[in-house]
């Protein structure tokens, strides 16, 4: 069902990153369901956490140890997100990370937890540990594509891709996997997000890089509005790549962030076109803003109304819907009157009417297309925003209706 | 499909109204698509209408005429609301009402016009004015029934109340009738709504008593987030039964308004039990906010939640999907530690974790029920609301992917 998207392609891996997977059977059969990700020493590593004030177990762990010291293993499970479940969550993801402290002779410090999957049951912790051998065991510099697979939940295809740049005259290669498929509106953060480099970088520069990659790509899309109580994105510098690390006064520093808000980019694109029921890629893209936040206001009011996400979904150019959403977005001092709106390069409405050459035929055929861009020109300022979202189907009724079942 | 909502009942004639209903092709074949509502001379008219920038051609003429005099006769039709049609729409709402007017020799200004229906049309004026001689020729005091089945549009039933309160020594009925069913998520205003009575009130106090009704009736309901662009209440008070007019000051103006909110509340809720598609009639009940905006917030964050709407059309008790949306809500230093859910009389969360004696049994058998209360506790104060909200269902889908074919 995923629009665009292909079968994950052959990823590139990152020297100093290996990585394993393993069935645990947490929640489906026959399908491994847990990965572990371990980095070289002196990996720097940078992370960001969901902003929902009802955040997991996991993502409360993964913060305190981040806090403590550098983190050298990842361990992700998929079907159990481990949250709203207290402080026996808590002593279970610890445990979890005792686990694989104790496989490696390392301090539980040194390992994040992650978790997604349903909410509100408790981590079946024997099942993981009983694995740990395997991951240990399985990991490797070419296993990404495998844990791309393990982390998935209701995705139909895993997420991952490459990208290499130049800096310092040596070939960096940044490679990332991501998950995620409803539950989608990352506030400051996405759903699962790995994301790793061979180049030396300073712990500041991956900060900023990381938090910047992320406000354009996972903090630009929604599925559904609603905001997950797991989301977190990592991204590890394993600097396997010697040299002078980098910071952001490096002539290349451009260059490397780049090549991370691509794979940001492509990884949150893939998310939405991945989206639970997504029959339609949806581009919001809103003009002529007084500033950001008008922008994203109106763009957020499109991409979340259940009217003209179902007009997408019935390839319906029920412009009325998508002016009404418009409308009742809360900007200050909106004069319609000014508003133009573009279905691709079709011209839908024009300062607040129906455009006067648009024909219903026109309007259908971007309609019919599985990539389409709603492109809104308030005629108010000079900023400009972009979002990505798909449509409402009766797919996402089912998945949601049946997910526990 | 409506969840305990049964067929419309006889409504109570309201002294000095009258009203009438024709068939003229708009949308619909075989079913009555227009009404007329005729005021006595002197009654008295408050009004509220939607706050969406984008504001169908009606409401602005209906709020221009208001300006300048006041109402005797409302003109409603359904499938086709007049809106995003620019100069054209504004000159065909004046042409109805200069039927309307050329009807009864009266100014064009004592007419109000309302559309409800599919957005981006131009109306189609001439059906409307052909059936003008039949809407005059059937004007009647028994008309409220026909009057409530000509205005809908998705509605699968009519929806009409009548309340009787003594006021000086008189019986005073109040009557009202309303449609709505998608599109809703009414801002100071609501979908079409129309209630008279026959008391005498003064205008001041009969637009505080329509404010004050509507605040806590029609702009506490939801079905889809959606803001309609032709939102419209009206109040009429035709003053047949004789005497001084209430005021403010009159010692049973607390009577009647608490009728009047009475009416405005049983017809909210009745456009969220045929909301479109739904299966379940949710009121959702926040206690402990530190002010009423915090409590709405988190309100309509888990009445406006995807997940949150299937898991209730699944009737699966999946509290954590209440608790995420809980937790997303735009609250200041919100600790989820406090938070206690209940679903009607079952504690399901206590103090941010799965309470203690829960069962799964307990959620199921209240999910199962058409009609649920979900109250969150916040622990945060003192303050508390109340709203009412519809679930996801495939149908809210199918409605709104075929509306337009």
């Amino acid at each position: 069902m995923a629009v665009g998207l292909k079968k994950l392609q052959k990823l590139l891996p990152v020297n100093g990153v290996r990585l394993s997977s393993a069935a645990a059977g947490i929640r489906y059969a026959d399908r491994d369901d847990v990965a572990l990700i371990a980095f070289e020493a002196d990996t720097v590593i940078s992370a960001v956490f969901t902003q929902n004030a009802f955040c997991a177990a996991p993502v409360q762990l993964a913060k305190t140890h981040l806090s403590k010291t550098s983190a050298r293993w990842l361990l992700i499970n998929a079907g159990n997100a481990n949250a709203g479940t207290g402080a026996v969550g808590l002593s279970d993801a610890q445990a979890c990370c005792v686990a694989v402290a104790e496989q490696f002779g390392a301090s539980v410090e040194q390992i994040l937890p992650f978790s997604t999957g349903v909410i509100g049951e408790c981590l079946p912790v024997d099942k993981i540990i009983d694995v740990m051998p395997t991951l240990k065991a399985q990991l490797s510099e070419s296993g990404w594509e495998k844990a791309a697979q393990a982390i998935l939940t209701t995705d139909t295809v895993a997420k991952g891709i490459s990208e290499q740049v130049q800096i310092n005259g040596n070939t960096v290669t940044v490679t990332g996997i991501a998950k995620g498929s409803g539950m989608i509106r990352p506030d400051m953060a996405t759903l699962l997000a790995y994301i790793a480099t061979d180049a030396a970088v300073e712990q500041s520069a991956l900060d900023s890089c990381l938090k910047q990659a992320v406000d354009f790509s996972f903090n630009r899309i929604t599925v559904d509005g609603d905001t997950s109580t797991n989301d977190a994105c990592v991204l590890a510098a394993t600097g396997a790549i010697k040299g002078s690390a980098l910071n952001a006064q490096h002539a290349d520093f451009t260059l490397f962030c780049h090549a991370v808000q691509r794979v940001c980019s492509w990884l949150a694109q893939a998310i939405i076109r991945d989206g639970e029921g997504a029959t339609k890629f949806i581009t919001v893209d809103i003009e002529g803003g007084r500033d950001s936040e008008e922008c994203l206001a109106v763009a957020y009011t499109i991409a979340h109304s259940p009217l003209v996400k179902t007009a997408f979904f019935a390839s319906d150019p029920n412009w009325g819907r998508i002016l009404a959403a418009v409308g009742r977005a809360p900007v200050q001092d909106f004069d319609l009157n000014g508003v133009d709106i573009y279905l691709d390069n079709v011209c839908i409405v024009s300062q607040g009417e129906l455009a006067a050459d648009y024909t219903e035929q026109a309007g259908q055929a971007v309609m019919k297309q599985s990539e389409i861009t709603i492109r809104v020109r308030l005629g108010r300022g000079d900023f400009a925003e972009k979002i990505w979202t798909s449509d409402l189907s009766y797919d996402y009724v089912r998945i949601n209706a049946e997910y526990r079942s």
